[in-house]
């Protein structure tokens, strides 16, 4: 599926522009259009302190139905109250005039410097720009995607195709993302506004998925939540959920394929969320400073919740993250951070193997040559995989190690 | 009250011996007697996997009596199975031999190197030694103090005097941490044995404090815990709970003072918690890597939950502690660290402060000058302080910045 490309789903355009927001002369205002009105679906950030494109788009996404998507990087147009809310909304109305539909149908998103008002009128001339030059290449996929990104050093991009009976649809994804990532995205229904939100350097994480299988705004919503609950939400890097982190899942209805039995379903739910784990990964792998993915696979664990509060507690201990980055095969703060978070975990019965090597079984050290497990984790992906044997629920997580670079970015930035 | 050292308070005496447990050619075990049997209250760390010494320790605790303290430092006793058992209960039988009374009547307490068995044949020549110059000289407080260090870069030590009535009373008290400190401590009853534990270098919080009142172990109890959870439940370096964390409070009954009453109990328990407080603070400083400690006062919260919510998602932020080591004024992660915890949280009815200075006020960034902050961040003491604008309910926590060095000690140590 080399040949892929964000736009390969049919009926998408979209284009790119750089209107200088950024100091770096890369794209930094993208336009995303449906050749008709799409269904839709958005998962958005659950932090309380929460940016004004997320306030507009809660509103604009809640009918289930979009047109397209304008967006910018280089400032997050937050923090940045009521005007903050008007240039989100401009933003809209600028792409609506240009994809001749309403401002409700365009879902805003910002990512970059935070505290400032966004400097409108290299926005609008960005957008208009952007609209001017549609298409549906690979240029143009890459000349929306780089207008994403911000700390990322590199794209990130996913893409499968599912057979539908005789038909084929397809499924597309982007996404950035690099440092304060620990996302916890729930679909919305449209919320008051959202007031003021932090000021500073943030890289939020932002996926824009597309499909052209034709699919209602109800089945979509029921399909984006799980699918970002086993990836978005379950890719940590530092643990600080952003304030404008945004999923989005449009369906352009464009192809013949339809989503109207269990059995569809369940392929696409399938497709959607093997693609959002591909993209979860490719964000720990490019994480702030990280040199290699590491996957936490907990399994057995009593309940779901257990599951879950014992990944996390082991993918967000600095001193796993540290033993990580070390390649040191220090499974005592492995075990230890599961002891920790409050789930019910019994070590008598847990067996914990790191890269597939077993170094603690039921309560007791496993033999094992140090440095040949320190070679193990070396990799450029590491697996650590702790079974509970104490019922039957399970959670994937993916995070990355921690680094002295991940210092140097994150403390030598000033405001 | 500089003449003050752990042995002020009447009653006790301690010693301390080098057995060749540390590589360092420093105490490396301690032994410490009350003249009579002393009501006892001890705090044990709540990880689900808990060492040796806890194990047995909360057994010889729960009757709220003890004689005496036996404790290594070089070797946590931890991972070590049933002969992990054997030899925590060796230690107290050996030291209760020194001291004639019941090996119940000794609470042990090891921290170091983990997943190896203890050196019985030095430890046991050690515990002679040490029991063989027991004495209540400064010089005794610091031979028994140096016995339970490990990566600490200094000695902790706190003390205050009490006037009840015409009566004074002594409280003193050491500390050791420096890193996987997060403790969650509570008092526990007796539990069955603990099974096997974490491998690898860590470095436990052990604390152990003296008083020379006359004092009911249920009063000690009923005081011990809420001191703790204003202190060393309220310190945290990686959020990381150690298997081996222990708080101990010995009351020899060896003064006229009498806590009685209930005004008595008040004024213990303020003395008591501002002593704990004083040694989380040495813990925070000392952190691994830390240059400064950092406090985080959480007022007017919803609930006394969301205050501590709020205050340990804003201390454990690896990027508000990389911001705090960089000197960097980013109110933009404390504000959202805040926001993304689950706590009741509204960014327009709060207010934060930086060593004094409004950074952000209802939802709106209040202007200020950058290098003027940064520099007051430059302090080794930094105070943050979030007025959540929304209820009656406070928390503060200590904690330290995230240095390079931090990711050194602990990524380039191998198991």
């Amino acid at each position: 599926m080399s040949e892929l490309h964000l736009l390969s789903p049919k009926g998408f355009r979209a284009g790119g522009a750089y209107a200088g927001i950024k100091t770096r002369k890369v794209n930094d205002v993208g336009v995303l259009a449906c050749d008709t009105l799409a269904t839709a679906a958005a998962a958005f950030t659950t932090n309380k302190v929460f940016a004004a494109p997320i306030a507009v788009g809660r509103q604009h996404a809640a009918d289930g139905k979009l047109r397209g998507l304008v967006i910018n990087s280089g400032n997050a147009n937050a923090c940045t109250g009521k005007r903050g809310l008007q240039d989100a909304n401009e933003m809209c109305a600028l792409a609506a005039a240009q994809l001749k539909c309403k401002p409700a149908d365009i879902l805003p998103g910002s990512t970059g410097i935070i505290g400032h008002h966004l400097p409108m009128a290299k926005v609008r001339r960005g957008i208009v720009e952007a609209s001017q030059n549609l298409g549906n290449s690979s240029e143009h996929s890459i000349a929306f995607n780089d207008a994403i990104l911000t700390t990322d050093t590199r794209r990130k991009f996913a893409a499968a195709r599912l057979k539908l009976g005789k038909q084929t649809i397809t499924l597309t994804g982007i996404c950035k993302g690099a440092g304060m990532i620990g996302p916890r995205l729930a679909l919305a229904q449209a919320r008051r506004s959202g007031g003021v939100k932090p000021q500073g350097r943030h890289a939020t994480m932002l996926a824009y998925i597309l499909t052209d299988a034709q699919v209602s705004a109800p089945a979509l919503r029921k399909l984006l939540q799980p699918a970002v609950n086993k990836s978005f939400n379950s890719v940590t890097i530092d643990d600080h959920t952003s304030t404008n982190d945004t999923a989005v899942l449009l369906a352009s209805g464009a192809s013949s394929g339809k989503i109207n039995t269990i059995a569809a379903a369940k392929a696409f739910l399938e497709a959607l969320t093997e693609l959002c784990q591909s993209l979860a990964q490719q964000i720990a792998a490019d994480g702030e400073g990280a040199t290699k993915v590491v996957r936490i696979d907990v399994t057995r664990a009593k309940t779901d919740r257990d599951a879950d509060l014992i990944s996390r507690s082991i993918a967000n201990s600095p001193l796993v993250k540290c033993a990580m980055h070390g390649n040191d095969p220090n499974w005592g703060r492995i075990v230890s951070a599961a002891g920790m978070c409050g789930a019910s975990f019994d070590p008598d019965r847990a067996t914990l193997t790191l890269q597939g090597v077993e170094v603690f079984r039921r309560g007791q050290p496993v033999p094992f040559d140090p440095a040949t497990v320190s070679e193990l984790l070396a990799a450029k992906e590491v697996v650590v995989k702790l079974d509970c044997g104490h019922g039957k629920s399970s959670h994937t997580l993916w995070t990355c190690d921690l680094s002295k670079e991940y210092v140097t970015i994150n403390a030598d930035y000033h405001t």
